[in-house]
Parts: C-alpha cells; sequence; structure tokens
C-alpha cells in the first residue's frame, strides 16, 4: 500500500526521502563491495549518511560511482516493501552483516522490521517512500570516519554523506552554503595563514597560536582587558590547578568529574587541573569580610581551563580540551541584580559589534525539573533577566526550563556572514557556589547577608571566539585585526631602499607592515599577499618612489592607484582607530 | 693551645666567633630546657643557628632569656677545649641526644671530635675561638621551623637565629637592615595592601592575585607585552599540558621530574602540567619548514609554569609552585649570535631601568664539567656573551664552571633599595633541546643547517618580579605602577558630590582614584589612605570647591597645599607618561 507522500507534512516527507536514499545508497556500495559490512543509515537535518566497513578508503571518485549506481536503482523505480520477521529469520537474512546481527540481539522484542526493495533489504523501522523514483534532489557530498555507536574502542567505520531537497534549487542552495562554510573552515584557513597548529601526539584539542594567530589574540585581549577595566571590572589571576578540597567544595568532584582531566596524585595530596575559574574567584572574594559597600564586585579573568572532552567531539577550535574563558564573576547585592545585568548583557551586545556581529539573538532559559536554590530566587533572578532584555527592547526568545540547574541564564547567538547562529555571550545566575562556600556580606543592618553570583563570559572562549570570526571573515580580518596590515612589494631590487622607508613609516604610525624583499616577480608577491589576506599591497617603483607614494591594492583585487604615503597613513590609521 | 683570632682573615675570625655562639647558645638553651634535644648549630654569614627539638614553642620572650644566660657564659670566660674519642665513647657522651646518635652512626672513621667549654660538650670538628669571653657583638634575632636534616618527612625542630659581627656598629647596621627587610616583608605587604593570597588547603604555593595585585600585574604585562612587539618578538600562546612523549623528547621526564607536578593517568595516556614552556616553542619552530631568511624567530609568551617544589622551601612570592615566566626563546643563525645576545642583554638593563632598578651586575657562566654540545659551539656562545657585554661597556664577572649543562648563560641581578641582590634577567644558551627536537633551517645554500637556541627571561617570574618590587619599593609604588593614584577625601558630606566631579576628571584623564565618601573623620580617611600607599591624597572642602582645586598630600605626608584640578592633572599625567 503505497503512501501519498504530498498529502505528508514538509518535514516528514523530506524526511522519508532521506532515509530513502541512505537505503539505495547502501544498495549501491554493495554492488561495488560486495563484503561491505552495513552499519547504520538515517536521515538527517540536510540529508541522510550511512556507516560502512569497507575494504579501503573511499575516494571522491568513489562517491561519483556510488552516485551513478544510485540513480540506477531510482530510474527502476523499485517499491519499498516492509515485511515483520522474527529474530532467527533475521539473523538469517543479514548472516553476513556483523553490525546488523549486534543489533538484532539488542532488540528487546522478536519482531524485526525489514525493508526492501529490489534486490536490497535492510534492517529497518521505516517508514520510507514508496518507490525509490520518489527520490530526486540529492548529491553525495563527503566521507569521513565515525566509530561504530560512536565508541572509540570499536572500529572505525567509513561514513558517506549525502544531501537530499525536494527541490534541485533548495540543493543548489544548500551545496553552495556547503561550499562557502568549506571555503571558510578555520582549520583549513588555520594552516593556511599560519596562525595556530595542533600535535596531536601531545596532546588533542590543544592549541599552538603561531605569531600571527597570537597576534590576532592579543589585539582581542588587550581590547578585552581595556574595556573591562573601563566598564567597572577588576581584572585577577588564579591559579590553574586546585587540590581536591576545593573541587569537593565546590561539588565538581560529584557532577563533572568526567570532563575533568585525571588527578595528580602525590603523597595523598590530589590536584585537578581547573575545568573552571569559579571556585578561585570565590576564594579571592572570600579573602576578607566584604561590606555591602564594595559590591557589586566584578571580578574577570582570562582564565585557561581544560576539560577531558572526548576525543571524538574535538573540532578544530571549536571544540578542544583547553581554552581561555574570558569569564567573569559578579557578586552583588539583591538590589544591584537588574542593574548588573542589564550592564552585562549591553557590555556583552557591545562586543559582539565591535567584532562586527550586527545580528543576535538572545534566549532567556528558565527553571528546569531539576534545580538547587528556592523558588523565590528563582522568579527574582528570572524577572531580573527578563526585565534587562526587555528595558534594552531587546527581541528574544524563552527557553521554558532550559536553565542550568543552578540557575536561569541568558544566551546571546550571533549569525556570521552566511546566517549560521553561533552561541557566544552567556551569562548565568548561580544560587549553587555562594551557599557551597557559604559567601557573605555584612549589609546596612550590620548583619551577615548572602551575595548574589553571576557567571558571565562574553565571546565565550578566544578559542572557539577566534574560530568563529576565523570563519565569519573568511580570514580576511578587519585591518584593525589583521595581523599584518600591509605588505610592501618592491617592483625591483633597486627600489629596497625606498620599500624599507615606507615600511618604517608605517611601522612609526603603529602600523603593522611587511616587506615582500624576495626575488620574486611582482605578481607572484602580490598573489601571495592576497592569499595571505593582507588587507594592503604597496607597491613600489620608480614612480612611487619619486612622488613618496605607494600604489595602493586592496586584497579584493581592487586597484587604488598611487596615494601619498601621508595620504595612506591617514587612511589606515583612521581605519584602524574606527574599527572598521 | 689557644688561637690569636686578630692574626687571621676576618672571615675565618668571624666564622669561629659565630660558631663559638652557637655552642654557647645551645649550652644556654640547655640550663632552660634540660630535656632539649640538639640537632646541629653551624655558622652562617651573618651569624650562626642552632636547631632543637624543645619541648614547647618558643617566644621572643624566651631569646631574651636565652641571650642573657649566653652572656653570663660569656661573662665566665670558658676556654674552647677539643678532645677526640673513639665512637662508643661518644655514644655514651651523648646518650641523651639521638639527633647527635644518628650522626655518630654515619661517621665515616671511628674518630670523633667534641668542643667543651665549662659544662658544656658538644660533637664538633670546629675550629672555635679561644674561649667565650671572645663573642661579643651577637644578638639573637628570631625562632622558625626547620625539618630535621631539611626532610619534610623527619621531625620539625625549632631554629633559633643569631647575627654576630665584629663591632657593635656592624651589628648594629645589620639588625637595622633586618628590621628594615622585614617591615618590606612583601608578605606582610601583600596582605596589607590586599594584593594577593594564598590558599595552604587547596595548594601551597599557588598565587591568587587580587584585584590590586592584579592592576598592577596586568600593567606590568601590558607594558612587555607592547615592549617585545616593539623589540620584533612575536606573542604565542601554548598549552598549560602536554603528553609524556613531549617530556621524554625533551628529555625533562629523565633529569628533572622530581620538579614536576605528578601526571595525570587516562586510559594509557598520561599528560604533565609544564614545567618550562620551551618545548612548546620548539612545536611552533617545527610547524613549518624555516628558512634562513625567517630568523631570527624570537617567540615570546607569558606562560604560566607548574614545578612541584619541596613545601619546606616555598617562601611568599619568591618561591612559588606556580609561575609566570616572561619567557622568551631565540631561534636564530649562527651569524646572528652576536647581535641577538647584545640586544637581550640590552633589552634586559632597559626592563630593569624601566621599573627603577639603576644598580646591577652581570654574570657569565661558562661551562661546567658536565656539559652537552661540542666544545667549538661553547666558545662560540661564550664569546659571543662575552662580547655582549664588553661591547656594551658592562662591567661583568665571571663564574667559571657555573653555566648550565646545556650552555653557557648571562645572568643579571639587580640591587634593591636596601642593598640586596636579587637574579632576574637570565640569557642561556641551548645546545641540547635543538638536537633533541632535530630543528633545522634551509641555509642560503639550500641545505639543512640547526640553528641557535637563546632561552631567555627578563624578569624572571611575574611572582617573583612583583615580590622583588614590593620589597623595593616597600609597597610605596611609584605612581604609574600604583594600583590606586589617588584618593579624593571629602571634607564633609557637602563635599560629596564636587568629590565625584573630581574623581571623574581624573578617571577621564586615565588616572586611577577612588572617592573615600565613608562618614569617617578626614583624618582617618588620611591615615587610611597613607597605609594604603596611595600616591596622591586629595583632600576638597569648601575653599577647593570654589577653585576648582584640591589639596593636594603625599603619601610622605608632604603638603602641596591647594592646586588647581588642570594643574594637578597635568602633574600626575605627565608622571605616569614619564614613569616617574
Amino acid at each position: 500500500m503505497a503512501v501519498n507522500l504530498d498529502k505528508l507534512p514538509k518535514e516528514e516527507r523530506l524526511g522519508r526521502l532521506r532515509h530513502s536514499a541512505s537505503h539505495v545508497m547502501a544498495e549501491a556500495v554493495l554492488t561495488i563491495f560486495p563484503d561491505a559490512k552495513l552499519a547504520i543509515g538515517p536521515p538527517i537535518d540536510t540529508g541522510f549518511y550511512y556507516d560502512f566497513d569497507l575494504p579501503r578508503p573511499l575516494t571522491m571518485d568513489d562517491l561519483q560511482v556510488i552516485e551513478e549506481r544510485m540513480r540506477e536503482s531510482i530510474a527502476h523505480d523499485h517499491p519499498f516493501v516492509q515485511t515483520l520477521v522474527d529474530k532467527d529469520e533475521a539473523r538469517r537474512l543479514f548472516a553476513q552483516q556483523p553490525y546488523k546481527l549486534e543489533l538484532i540481539d539488542e532488540l528487546p522484542q522478536d519482531e524485526v522490521s525489514t525493508f526492501r526493495h529490489g534486490e536490497f533489504v535492510d534492517m529497518c523501522a521505516g517508514p520510507h517512500a514508496a518507490s525509490t523514483g520518489q527520490v530526486r534532489a540529492f548529491k553525495l557530498t563527503s566521507v569521513a570516519g565515525a566509530y561504530w555507536r560512536g565508541d572509540e574502542r570499536r572500529p572505525m567505520l567509513q561514513r558517506i554523506y549525502g544531501a537530499l531537497f525536494e527541490t534541485e534549487e533548495e540543493l543548489a542552495e544548500y551545496l553552495h552554503k556547503l561550499e562557502e562554510a568549506q571555503r571558510r573552515d578555520h582549520r583549513r584557513l588555520g594552516r593556511e595563514l599560519d596562525l595556530f597548529s595542533f600535535h596531536e601526539e601531545f596532546g588533542p584539542g590543544l592549541v599552538y597560536w603561531h605569531p600571527k594567530g597570537g597576534r590576532i589574540r592579543t589585539i582581542c585581549e588587550d581590547l578585552w582587558r581595556q574595556e573591562h577595566l573601563k566598564a567597572g571590572y577588576d581584572l585577577v589571576y588564579t591559579p590553574h590547578v586546585g587540590k581536591a578540597a576545593l573541587w569537593e567544595t565546590s561539588g565538581h568532584l560529584d557532577f563533572y568529574r568526567e570532563n575533568m582531566f585525571p588527578s595528580m596524585d602525590s603523597e595523598g595530596q590530589e590536584y585537578f587541573v581547573k575545568p573552571m575559574n569559579c571556585p578561585f574567584h570565590i576564594q579571592i572574594y572570600r579573602s576578607s569580610t566584604r561590606s555591602y559597600r564594595e559590591l557589586p564586585l566584578r571580578l574577570a579573568e582570562l582564565g585557561t581551563v581544560y576539560r577531558y572532552e572526548r576525543s571524538g567531539v574535538l573540532h578544530g577550535l571549536m571544540r578542544v580540551r583547553g581554552f581561555t574563558q574570558d569569564d567573569a564573576h559578579i557578586f552583588c547585592r539583591p538590589d544591584q541584580l537588574e542593574d548588573e545585568i542589564v550592564r552585562a548583557v549591553e557590555f556583552g551586545i557591545y562586543f559582539l559589534r565591535l567584532f562586527g556581529f550586527q545580528d543576535y539573538q538572545v534566549y532567556l532559559s528558565t527553571r528546569p525539573e531539576k534545580y538547587v536554590g528556592d523558588l523565590e530566587q528563582w522568579d527574582r533572578a528570572t524577572d531580573a533577566l527578563r526585565e534587562a532584555v526587555q528595558s534594552r527592547g531587546l527581541p528574544y526568545e524563552i527557553d521554558e526550563g532550559g536553565g542550568v540547574f543552578y540557575g536561569p541564564k541568558i544566551d546571546i547567538h550571533v549569525r556570521d556572514a552566511i546566517g549560521r547562529a553561533w552561541q557566544l555571550t552567556t551569562i548565568q545566575f548561580d544560587f549553587n557556589l555562594p551557599e557551597r562556600f557559604d559567601l557573605a556580606f555584612i549589609g546596612q543592618d550590620g548583619r551577615e547577608h548572602r551575595p548574589y553570583m553571576v557567571h558571565r563570559a562574553l565571546l565565550g572562549s578566544m578559542e572557539r571566539f577566534l574560530g568563529v570570526l576565523l570563519e565569519h571573515y573568511a580570514g580576511a580580518f578587519p585591518v584593525w585585526l589583521a595581523p599584518v596590515q600591509a605588505v610592501v612589494i618592491p617592483i625591483s631590487d633597486r627600489h629596497l631602499e625606498y620599500a624599507a622607508w615606507v615600511a618604517a613609516e608605517l611601522d612609526a604610525a603603529g602600523l603593522r607592515v611587511q616587506v615582500d624583499d624576495r626575488s620574486e616577480r611582482m605578481q607572484a608577491k602580490i598573489r601571495d599577499a592576497q592569499l595571505q589576506k593582507v588587507p594592503y599591497m604597496l607597491v613600489v617603483g620608480d614612480k612611487e618612489q619619486e612622488a613618496k607614494a605607494v600604489a595602493v591594492r586592496l586584497r579584493s583585487g581592487e586597484d587604488l592607484g598611487p596615494v601619498h604615503i601621508e595620504e595612506f597613513l591617514l587612511r589606515a590609521v583612521d581605519e584602524v582607530r574606527e574599527r572598521r
């Protein structure tokens, strides 16, 4: 009994088509590799994938061939037929498929659902399209390694990804976006622009910032420090390790241990590398009796923390094991709460704008089912968060029950240049740690009160933020952030001296400049500077030398022609100052 | 046979007097605590000490009493008499003294030397003064805990320190200096000025920088970064942890493991918190093929390292377990060597001067008996170091054989305000790591060559350097370094508004200012600001308000009287800019 796809909601229709395409792909793979072992092949948001155990690694050419075979199966318009069998029958059907056998063994019921189209049978609960002919706008996009069941100790399989949409137009749009995302992939750009590296053999997920990447990071951190001091924050510095007692009191050893690096044991003393800065800032708060007059206390630190993420989930700068949070903890009185939240939200948005993100969305996450603290506190804090975004006239969405167990929070997501959303700023209440560490301040009434505590990070972490920035700008950083702002390119060796003079002028104006004095052709030098995404190429020859000028070329390829050095300096310095 | 002390060189004469005083002190202690167990009592640079196992902790009053008893023994002018006995006889003599018995057991020879004066006998090789009467200009100064044989697992003893000099004048001068050093003790100042804290229970030797200490540190680090960028260094950032493989290759697991924090073990992966930054900087060097054109490469990082120092040797900021080195590694060609050393030495001295150290001494340490690398390299490097200090016309001393096993080095010691020497800058060659990590660059000849590698730290570590600065200035930092540069003190509540206006003017001029708006008397506020060593106290009342002025008072107590706000701003801003 064939289903009428057109009558289904779009989402379900697409789900069936994508799932069906994954079966068609498995069929095609088996015709090429008859010994292929099949794992699982579900639909996903943008298409489908299937995991295979194959005799050799696949190439992009293989994908081409697989795709052709798929189109043949589609041309045959085989109907999808479901058959229910018992486990014994299923074991016979999939006798050559060890991964399927493992899944059959784990099924709670004896009934096993299978779907057949043409000669191909898969163990599958469905649902599917009526026939292979309904599968149309699709394309195989990539192949990647994936552990069987996501477990590092199980075999590494090959996962083929396919994209599938309802129309060729939608597919084309998606593929364009995918290509754009690949062009912007921060891992590739990081290598090409020589910004950072990872050294798996000495520890995965640990970033080494090279000179140019370090230059960008220093610019961001300097700005961060300056703005925080201006905004009434205090900069503190705390250790990267602490004894078990600290993590017991904070509760991290109870509810966070699996994310922490293993302990360091010495003669009964157990130390841990910190996964969070909070317990340390709390010690600073506790280092003296605090009066109501001292609050709010805003302790900020570019604090590097370490979390033992599974190596399977690590991803460039976006998901790492060591990262530097742009962290702060605000300790305040109840009457200061709203004002502090408004300030933090505004400060976050100020930073996102500084770095060129104009498009953002605010989310307010409320009390989850499991929580600590009393209801009144939660209501008060949630109200303060709501008031803060409303008073700023910010559109926001409520994530009902999406808060952390220790308090409600505000997250800000930005949209990057190709429309992807990234969560950066987070502002979180904490009703847990002030209790655990018994924090207090002496009120105007002379008695002890419990302060409110707010965790906040504006950029998230320097690593992830620079990854996002890199993808947002596709490596072509605005002048103020570019590690090298200008390359001076002498046309021939007799212009070397003038090139050096030009560079010295730029340097004196505080610009970051290099002279390309290699004995390459000018065009090659221009191409290299363009690949390095240097904002300004300053070509200098006889004419320029005579006129104390530079021939300005932008990385876009645009030629501004000869400009007097003074004029260029004014322009560039202004651009840096205005952060344009 | 009495020795004629006057005929001995001063050093030996003082050594004998100091040693004799320690015997006299032990005699005195035994008269007060007949059950006291004696450990050892040697002469030291400024006097002597003796370690005792006593039934109760000593107070300063006890020292007074002990000193009186000593003067009695001195008045008796007992001669010191040496007697040689065999071990059995020695064991009988010291039957009540378990520490002495332990020492006797370990003596290689059977002959034991003893010294007697009056009723008191000690096991001692001497030499001593002729008689107790020769001991004159001395004073017991302090008592401190000390482990028997410096071993944390052995009993904690009480060590009494005494000062002893040839004349009462020299003694008085030393005691004055000692008092001055105590007044400047950075641990006390750190507490009083609320700069930093330690939290033993969460790990000894780990510094928590409070807002005001953090402010000073940020000023220093900002300056450090700016100056390093100007000087052609690249700022890099590297992880705080690395897998065992890194430390095996670097050799640290072989020759440095006991100084490292214990390992973190996870599923056969062994990680270590870094005790040094070098292996990480080397990975950055190795991340691409280096050409001779890229050298010198100067990689700098404010890199926080962790070393598991014995808890007994920890001392405030001066000796800690976690510290931030102002580290850099210079990779250069042989022909760049001398120039790089000259630059590094000059850069070091430039920094020391910036921070107010005018008096320094350069030490050049040459090849020790055990070394790596070939002789020619050592000679070349040592020559480069010598040339560098000579060309700068710097006076220097040679520490023959005092280099590290991996290369010769230059150290710069500064003298602080009370004449104490501190080693800060160090510039060290390394012939070891380039070999171990097989570093190379492609020369102009197209072939691989080994680069030279130089480690250098100018300030040493931020922690120790700020400790030295704190003692050098006795907490009264120059204006540009002071965490709070001015406190505005309104005479009464009706001047609060004007005080706020004054503070806003200072703030707008980039000055760090606070308003003391507590309802205390003006004198109390001035006293508090003075105790906090704030450079400027700006008192404002009716007269000042009318004239847009501030009555300026310095922390020295000097009164500058009323000054127009504009004039004050000019003065203070200038002082900060000139780092006076």
